[in-house]
């Protein structure tokens, strides 16, 4: 999907809403593990609840990993479903030597047709280049991510002022453009967000972190939304777990749409 | 595997050699593509032809996911494969969020019972920690990589004076100990084995990056070894596609056998 598509679709659905199918057997409703592929049918179901909610879906890829060769094809079946119009993120963090992450590009571009890889930077720029090389697909470089970890590392000064995440925005940037480039900035890190658009005013930025997280949606609009919009704003656990019986596709629906709405100001708001 | 037994090996075997089994479809023989699976019939013979010489073997996964549940199944084939006495490490390069990342540790440890997990430090200590918790299982941490890249961020001074690497290092070695915790250092980075060796001398050092990449073991040794050797040096492309004609392996194990014999003698130099 390309960035013009994705636009029109958040124009049209008044939404900037990422799901996360961070799909856990051990907490998905009970009554879906007599099925034949328990993950798969708490996921379609999550979809045809949710879809008109949200522009994205964003399964993280340990969660199916985890499971071997059954969660692979727990994801292709769920990849497959997911509608045609909606942008994908194999939420993967990967990242290697060059030949090595062309590998990986080639995994989940071509053998699985994602949209989107999330990778991680600390390799540098041979380790995120081989995903820039496919037509209308996007890496997303992790930059200042939510979790309290984060902060082990990312926000270290440099001798020349600059914190790593900001020289990791900087450097990057330069590898591809924003049209196959966006950033992970949690949404816990709303105070940074001014600083972030000072340095990619145009990108796209991947948010995690609201809900379960902690983080807030109005501060995450009102300092990183651009004219395009330019976020993607992710809720996981707040959203698919929100019932967990044989309501739970209804109850997430509630979840998705309450987002939605609050969306639709926040877009409203910003004239878009 | 234990640190103990690791060291008990090196000793026995008189060698540091890690053996990357980065098996690529498109460079293994022709002849074993009519096989039914061309890479574990590669990985089968390349096992049987190096094993007295090595220590450890180390698929990088990228190989294996890029060809989908087929790529898994000969991963898990090649695992099981591997005599039980020789390390293995999952060069998976995996890190996202604390409850994540513990589902990859269990992907690595417990569904395909490998000895150890290469992890990247971007998001800090929740995102490697959930890989310490695992009974004589490592996470071998990136700290300096071998690649281009590595010098984009790996290198940054701090205003502390320190290298990012260096950072990497001091804060990590405290989530674990030596005996749960290894670092990546590349063998092109040589003048950088003194520092690391006063932050962490104890630690086991995963080395990467001799032969098709232009790192040289003597320096690695000089500067990188310790007293319980305390080095794992990879080879990958120079091993396993020494030869591409029938007699692939057998070209192999002399290269194999050409470092255990360098690799001897320095540990001699040491006294080990």
């Amino acid at each position: 999907m390309n960035r013009k598509e994705l636009i029109n679709q958040i124009k049209n659905k008044r939404s900037f809403l990422c799901i996360g199918l961070d799909t856990d057997i051990n907490k998905i409703p009970k009554h879906l593990l007599e099925l034949e592929d328990p993950i798969f049918e708490f996921n379609k179901q999550i979809i045809d609840a949710t879809k008109e909610f949200c522009v994205a879906y964003k399964p993280n890829i340990a969660f199916y990993e985890s499971m071997g060769v059954s969660g692979w094809n727990s994801l292709q079946k769920t990849l497959d479903y997911i509608p045609e119009n909606i942008f994908t993120i194999a939420d993967a963090k990967r990242g290697d030597i060059g030949n090595t992450s062309s590998m990986y590009a080639r995994a989940f571009f071509e053998n699985m047709n994602f949209d989107s890889v999330t990778v991680a930077p600390y390799m540098g720029s041979d380790s995120v280049t081989p995903f820039l090389e496919f037509e209308d697909k996007w890496a997303i470089v992790l930059a200042l991510t939510s979790n309290k970890g984060g902060l082990d590392f990312q926000k270290i000064e440099a001798k020349n002022g600059k914190q790593l995440f900001e020289q990791v925005l900087e450097t990057s940037k330069k590898w591809g453009t924003d049209r196959n480039m966006m950033f992970v900035v949690g949404a816990t890190r709303a105070e940074q967000f001014s600083e972030i658009r000072r340095i990619i005013p145009n990108h796209f930025l991947l948010v995690p972190g609201v809900g379960a997280q902690g983080g807030n949606l109005q501060d995450v609009a009102k300092f990183g939304m651009n004219d395009d919009c330019g976020l993607l704003v992710n809720s996981s656990r707040g959203i698919i777990y929100a019932g967990n019986g044989v309501g739970f596709a209804e109850k997430a629906r509630i979840e998705a749409e309450k987002l939605q709405q609050e969306m639709d100001s926040l877009l409203s708001l910003k004239g878009i």
